[in-house]
């Protein structure tokens, strides 16, 4: 395991999902800055389980500080919060043989059968809760200076959700679907997603998707080519969360298929700032943000627990076998991953900001 | 800048394009390896320019070892190797006209109008000859622990090459690349992307592409997750290499439209070795390696640099105006970022490789 | 704050001194390592405050784990501990005259009034309760591996403690400090020491001290030159400790004094095993362990919190005041500074040791 | 090997004694900054060979810049720096028997026989060549921030120099030290120390020493506690210079003596800035500077590489024999370390500077 994140903030995770607690180390965040429990609450929510189109099982996860913050607000040492764990059922999955696409293998290889894999240990979409709470607390520094993170459903299977302007896309329209239920930005795809996942779940199946996420009111002048672009520090979060399996920015593996006189961004003055009037960018140009909103999208794979009968193999007889999983099962992680891409932005955005503030040079 | 990447080896890149030289310092990597420097060579004219598809313009990267090699063998310090920059033409780039979706704004704004952006500077293309001079010391040395890396271009535009089987594809079939004029797999595409290349130039335009790299020989339990997980760590430096916007490993994207049932790999046993009966996961779960060939593929954008004219701002003069590039540009830079991918890759391998060789557990 | 130590471990500690908890996050650590929790409360137990020569206040240390064992064995992923606080008496401390030589002030100019400072925060000694949680683990990894850690009491002011010999020390020497009450090697030295310290503490005064510490059973090849060397990698940890001075290793400020033919470490053979007849060197040469007993020696000021009137200033009326501190306090932070220093050489040395084991060289 | 140190700022450094070159790449350095290479040339000057009390060897260290500055300018891109070596005399040292306390014998080790050895390979003094173009770039830099950095000989063997008042100490008498030939502050003691150095040289043998370093205009808030500590991060860096084995700050060794009512600084108030009336804590409390003198000091071994027989062992022939070393050999390398320890004072205080200015909390 490597368990911490960042280069001017960093985050150290722990904890396994059967285990007694998980939780999160914020280091080096800024002193004085107020955190509102209630709002961070309010967004670890977003990933619980228990809303429609996700897991009926109920994770409380409800934040326990033991540093950093006096006052709801931060000290500036080291702020740790801890969930304990409480729903466990520890005899749902079975470990003798390993789930097809799941850790389980090779966390058995690389930690010679000492892992606890019960409901996927350290591999559990559950360590990212403790990611969540890094992720929140940056979300509410970020938006006092101005920066608003939103990220939406963008695609469940076939099925696509609308999408931002990567141009014009304002900061209520990022808040706006932290405040709804279900995170699609169009109301009737939501309907047609939720009415698939019912399907996917009906048939013991599971069904992969995509998350978009952008950033407004992002400074000109963040990150630090060659080994710290945003691309890459972000890249870096974006694929530690279980499921992650494509990154792409701006424009993405579109791009692959266009030409330079398309894909090219024109750049305007207007009152004295810089913009560009296409934003394929995803404003980000040379490892270093332009001012202009970021746009970032991932692929979450299909969750591999499914009902359905998978071949794998008996590691204690040594054989091939059938496994067939019991319990209960998000349809798509894409979901519930929805405010997870969305912390693994703003930790990133804040790491960059408690940095020389973007600006390398004669900024004294 | 932030110029080193790496755990358990450590790059560090410098150079502007048309500076005085430029280099890489390979700090960590193993004594006692030999390194053929005609091997390397022929391994940077891979990425060089001048053939066709590319610029005309000459470099001729041939690197001068300052430390860390003796009698053709690493010594154990650190390996340096810098190349002297030859042929500017430092007239060829306007730096008052930042060029849209190049750096050149944005370097100007984050460096206060210091950075030196002579035919790109740090941002060119060219960074990458020190990067493929450590992906090419890192190949020789996996290719005697039974790993080898390889590259094609998997699409120009629209024009897809073949692709190698991400189950049963063999180390010849990577090695065969590198030995070849025009890095895809099919000939017959590789006349196909070589003549759209030749329209686009014609054009003065360029147009994107994508690369596809595999590895094979690479063990089981390679990856740190939580925040050294194979893709984390690949993509933070893939994501550095100019120009590339998406990253997919396994199915990627298309993972995002499969059904569970469909895209888990049945595990298989056979002779007491394990493997997966297809690879969507590209040989990497839970974020580390199951021992399948590692699956990895990368969109480059279409090359900022075109002659077709644009707008832009003139910097001095703080108005809107017309630019237009003269110069010798690439169609794409796809084609000679093969090998920089497969840098990207080996140099990721070959510091796993360095770290506790892939098992953290029991290895005692 | 930086909170996380090590290259190829790493450590993450949190708390303040009166806040709800403090921990700390052990990452990397080898899995299928067997932690008696018995024996790690024994080693909390020699730092604890309420012996004779330390402060009366009661800290029962018992730690809680959260995640990364199962059957008291390692798992491979994060191992976190936490700490409750508990006897809080937080009017013991005037924080508005910040108390001099104490990181009172310091902590109010850099973090703008906002740390909690009751009790010293996060600057208090306590922190290096979870230091010694995981110097703890790490000493029982170590002990399996054959490298025993002790440190005893080398000063309290100007009483001098008997020393081992840096050539011949035994592990049982080492061990032995563990298991006896006040850590000093003579027992007539202890009583000097203990009388010395009732005095100083009649006196409401305090007084500095030095601590020893040898390893034995460490392997030769430790330690990565240039900016990695045992010394660089050691210091750095010793120097986190409160109170920590100076630090030397072998023979240290006296070799400044000694000519190179006294000071040369004559190296010699036997049964095919190089050693050095003597060991001025402490087991390092070129920031690598040789084989020999490792030793390090450091200086830990007198404690800043002293019973007499004090000259400072008071922050709110911004005029300078004299100061009393009441409260409980330790006559010398060095006496429970002996097992942090402890766990500070279990750290690295197990940092090193889960690197290539040493060696970087042809080790395949 | 691990040759790259820092935090905000990165100096990789590279090289071997006898190979083709040595240098640097400096990275995250500030864009913008002058960088005369006049004056660069002069501090490197002070660690050259050839002075009276060092060893006739010529080193002209004269420093090539591959990249990083344009017009004498820092660009913001990482700043390279090469140095060729020249004056080889490769059979000066005898590589099958290992001189006692150098590294040959560790070297041979850990790199499996494979490290270039000659003339002390990457172990030598000489790689504090490149340390010292990247601390005199830092000074050049701190001194326009009103930051004064300055070393001396504190002693040579039992020879005293005079010493800086830590608390009075003048930007003036830090800077003198470097425009005058020998290193002390008291002509009086440079003349024995002189006179001293030549009969140890004449006796074939090496002494210690003692480097005094102050640095003045240092501003409060640096330093990042617990594992980023001033202490920590500096003696990591002067733990890396060859023959250092003691580092202590302010008052240092001498404060395991002292009472608290002595060693405590007494906070006071003029003109609105609080000072300390006196400075045992060098500067640094809880990790942080405090606005006061930093004050560090470091003790160097006697030299390994003497003229005097000495005992070692035949690697070939596998049996202790007698050494006798031919060759010209500093009689202390103290002499020449001074500017290289101001170099590590220089590169550290530059890395904090180039954090957030020293301020972690409300600095918006």
């Amino acid at each position: 395991m490597f368990s911490t994140f960042g280069q001017n903030i960093r985050i150290t995770v722990f904890g396994e999902s059967h285990g007694t607690g998980i939780g999160v180390v914020m280091d080096g965040f800024p002193a004085g800055e107020a955190v509102s429990m209630e709002e961070l609450n309010r967004f670890m929510a977003r990933r619980a389980p228990g809303q429609r189109g996700t897991t009926p099982r109920k994770e409380k996860d409800t934040p326990e500080v033991l540093s950093g913050l006096q006052n709801d607000t931060t000290t500036g040492s080291a702020l740790a919060m801890i969930i304990r764990n409480k729903d466990h059922r520890s005899d749902d999955y079975i470990t003798d043989i390993p789930r097809p696409s799941h850790a389980d293998l090779n966390a058995h290889l690389k930690f010679g059968g000492h892992m606890d894999m019960r409901g996927g240990g350290p591999f559990s979409g559950r360590i990212t809760a403790p990611l969540c709470l890094a992720g929140g607390v940056a979300k509410q520094i970020l938006a006092r200076r101005g920066i608003a993170v939103g990220a939406h459903l963008a695609a469940i299977g076939a099925i696509e959700d609308a999408r931002w302007d990567p141009v014009l896309v304002r900061r209520e329209e990022l808040e706006q679907i932290g405040r709804q239920g279900f995170p699609a930005i169009d109301p009737a795809k939501a309907d047609a997603m939720l009415d698939y996942l019912d399907r996917v779940k009906d048939e013991e199946d599971s069904v992969g998707g995509r998350i978009g996420c952008m950033a407004t009111g992002v400074p000109a002048g963040l990150g630090e080519p060659n080994y710290l672009s945003v691309e890459s520090h972000l890249s870096h979060l974006l694929f530690s969360v279980p499921g992650v399996r494509g990154v792409q920015f701006g424009t993405g593996f579109a791009a692959a298929k266009m030409r330079g006189s398309e894909h090219n961004d024109p750049i305007r003055l207007e009152d004295g700032r810089f913009y560009t009037q296409t934003n394929h960018a995803g404003g980000i140009v040379g490892g270093i943000t332009n001012g202009m909103p970021l746009v970032v999208e991932v692929a979450m794979k299909p969750a591999a627990s499914i009902g359905q009968k998978q071949r794998s193999v008996s590691l204690s007889q040594n054989r091939e076998t059938d496994l067939r999983i019991e319990g209960r099962h998000d349809p798509s992680i894409a979901v519930r991953a929805v405010p997870v891409i969305e912390a693994c932005m703003a930790i990133t955005l804040l790491d960059f900001m408690e940095g020389k503030n973007g600006i390398t040079g004669h900024q004294k």
